[in-house]
């Protein structure tokens, strides 16, 4: 609508579009696997002394995998990825690519690390696709205008996706990546949170906003995130019904601080705890 | 050796007895996966009104397949499992048995849960087994006197686990399941110890000591375990390279506080910063 890139003529090159998305997943696919586990993968330090950051050959590799096709078929799009410079877009669509988000899951043989591909219109994410090659899970969520679809794939079987609603937040599963990466007045909140919630798991990353789309979880809460770590996630959740904002309700797909939930009523529900207890 | 009861001659019956612990894992593998994820699942609470300790029909029901074989096949060996009444032993041959190892993980959809099967000689662990069914691996050990072999089965290919040598601290990778499960000083000391280490990771149950068999972490601590937690990790990580005592360097086969490590060397000094912090 409006001002939006993806006009209505375009939006009917949306399974187009898809297409391409889940061929630069197959593509990263092909770099991921084969670093996944391998005695020789070496993980260099982004931070230098003042932390871990990881970064392997594979998320270079694989970003590059993506970034060749993309150059190739669509010129004129930009390139958010994580790993290499960003490109400018000329068509009003950006590609918004994380080659492994989990790293870390990924050096340590922890199959939760995922591809992460989205596309963006200028006014919000179209695709989401969150692929797990090693499981053999592929994740996508479309969201055209009023129609929305979203499905897993897994050995040629494909699932729909739809979040779960009806559940209060003294019965909610609520999923964060790792308790310490809070600071100071979002610790207090996460720790209120985590209190009233049923179930707290942690070390997640990508596949917490998996198992939300899927209707097994209910809530994903996080703070620092970057674009390409949150981009494919939104329209993969909207599209299976769920909301996902910043800790105040506006837009996160440029990163921050994220709270995804499976029910606008829990979602709305667990901004007003966050905005009490922090 | 000595009172063990898994005497000389009976040691060649280990590879008949590794047999029947994969079979028992096919069985449970059976019941697990059709109701991983499935959407009528309801989770119990066995803590009532003071907390969530989750447990669901598959974990009834797929302990009940194995101890079925078991009673068929093996009546003289004892069954120590989670789930069921425990049944004494005469052979001298006790199954340890936990069918879902991180049903927290199973209600959630996360496929980190594994089925642990383990054969204790009345000395010492001499089988384990870590099956997640849904990922299709498989970690085995034998400790069979001085002979060990342990391996990950997937899709048709085994391949031969070994842990991760020549680690220090500095460089480790500590995996744990949720950091709020240690308490008082004990939470003291995993603090400095992830201080400590280099990447910190949470969220895993019995997929971690996979990890660490087949050297992909350096590290797992974790405290409260019951015998049915760790049985089946000691002779995979032991027969793997690697060392499992609890946190003052004892035999750790019944429970309790665990420090499990890909060597003897990181193993001793994580015991130590632990006795200096906790």
């Amino acid at each position: 609508p409006g001002a939006s890139c993806l006009t209505r003529s375009q939006s009917h090159d949306i399974a187009e579009l898809t297409g391409l998305g889940l061929r630069l997943a197959d593509a990263a696919a092909e770099v991921t696997v084969a670093h996944f586990r391998a005695p020789d993968l070496v993980a260099a330090n982004k931070e230098g002394d003042s932390g871990f950051d990881p970064v392997t050959v594979a998320d270079r590799a694989s970003e590059a995998a993506m970034r060749a096709i993309l150059t190739a078929e669509r010129p004129g799009d930009g390139i958010f990825g994580e790993e290499h410079e960003n490109t400018e877009s000329t068509s009003g669509l950006t590609w918004v690519l994380d080659p492994i988000d989990g790293t870390r899951a990924f050096i340590s043989g922890l199959p939760l690390w995922g591809t992460l591909i989205a596309l963006d219109d200028g006014k919000r994410g179209r695709i989401g696709i969150v692929d797990q090659p090693y499981i053999g899970e592929r994740y996508v969520g479309i969201v055209d205008g009023p129609q929305t679809r979203a499905w897993m794939a897994r050995g040629g079987l494909e699932t729909p996706l739809q979040t779960r609603s009806g559940v209060s937040l003294g019965d909610a599963t609520l999923f964060t990546t790792d308790p310490f990466l809070f600071e100071g007045a979002e610790y207090d909140a996460f720790v209120e949170l985590r209190a009233r919630a049923r179930l707290t798991r942690f070390g997640t990353d990508c596949y917490a906003y998996a198992l939300l789309a899927m209707g097994m979880i209910d809530l994903v809460v996080e703070s620092g995130l970057q674009a390409y770590d949150i981009a494919s996630h939104i329209p993969l959740i909207e599209a299976a019904g769920g909301r996902v904002t910043d800790w105040e309700g506006g837009d996160c797909r440029w990163g921050g601080r994220v709270v995804a939930a499976g029910s606008a009523d829990l979602h709305a529900k667990t901004l007003d705890l966050l905005a009490k207890a922090g």
